[in-house]
């Protein structure tokens, strides 16, 4: 109707998808919170990684997603050592503000621009985006299953 | 640069979301494919629901959706009854045909109206669509994790 029938269509605007995005990682903040303190680097379901080392995984991609699409500077720096569960919750919430204030700075074509993440993986700026964000839903959905098998309700999916 | 500054901003358009879509619902039908056929609706883990029901539940929403925002019309029908794994595979290829068809039919501004989905879930298109994605998303992380119980090593996540 008011569309420009020379502009791309649009499914979302950066706007939208970052509320999208900042609503899972509510979820993901939940999930991280409800780990007993001891559990969070030990235990494991199939051999996989204990959930403490995938939320330092999403610390290490969110956050500097963002600041490479936006400033072209790729922090490569992954520290993998154990924290405990309220240092890995102030970096998260850190990282939440840090994420809203580059993403403001992103100017809207830079998402349809081919660039290379972190100087190995590339490809189109949304593509790269919304890998991070299927990353983190996917492996809290593995976070998910141990808080289960540990006998803890987790978060409804829904909530964010 | 070639933006309207009138236009709203893009972070992806109809036609590249539902192309991501689609890699993903590549990558879950090979996840449904290496699970044994006794396994799909009987192994779980954490007394959460076999891969099996969580596949049909996937169906009922996926094609379900993209109809309900092309058409209005909702169909809220959803059999439940485990079926083989073929059958399942062979429903989940009618339904990637059937979605680019109805995909192709929604005006782009349809993304971004309230709607009702399956006349209980109230938002706005763009985000009904995304939940369902992430839906697929979040449970296959969980089908991850049955396959690495089960032994089997399951495909890259980043394989699409």
């Amino acid at each position: 109707m008011s569309t420009e029938s020379a502009a791309p269509a649009v499914f979302i605007t950066p706007e939208a998808l970052l509320e999208h995005w900042q609503g899972h990682r509510r979820l993901t903040r939940r999930v991280i919170e409800l780990f007993p303190d001891h559990e969070l680097f030990t235990f494991s379901v199939g051999g996989m990684r204990p959930f403490g080392a995938i939320a330092l995984e999403m610390l290490s991609m969110a956050m500097p997603m963002v600041r490479g699409v936006a400033t072209g500077e790729w922090d490569t720096s992954f520290d993998r050592d154990p924290i405990p569960k309220d240092e890995i919750l102030r970096r998260w919430d850190e990282s939440t503000d840090q994420m809203n204030a580059a993403w403001a700075q992103i100017p809207p074509e830079r998402f349809h621009e081919q660039m290379t993440a972190f100087g190995q993986y590339p490809g189109v700026a949304h593509d790269l985006l919304l890998y991070v964000i299927d990353n983190e839903i996917h492996h809290r959905g593995q976070g998910y299953v141990y808080l289960r098998a540990l006998g803890i309700e987790p978060p409804p999916f829904w909530e964010r």
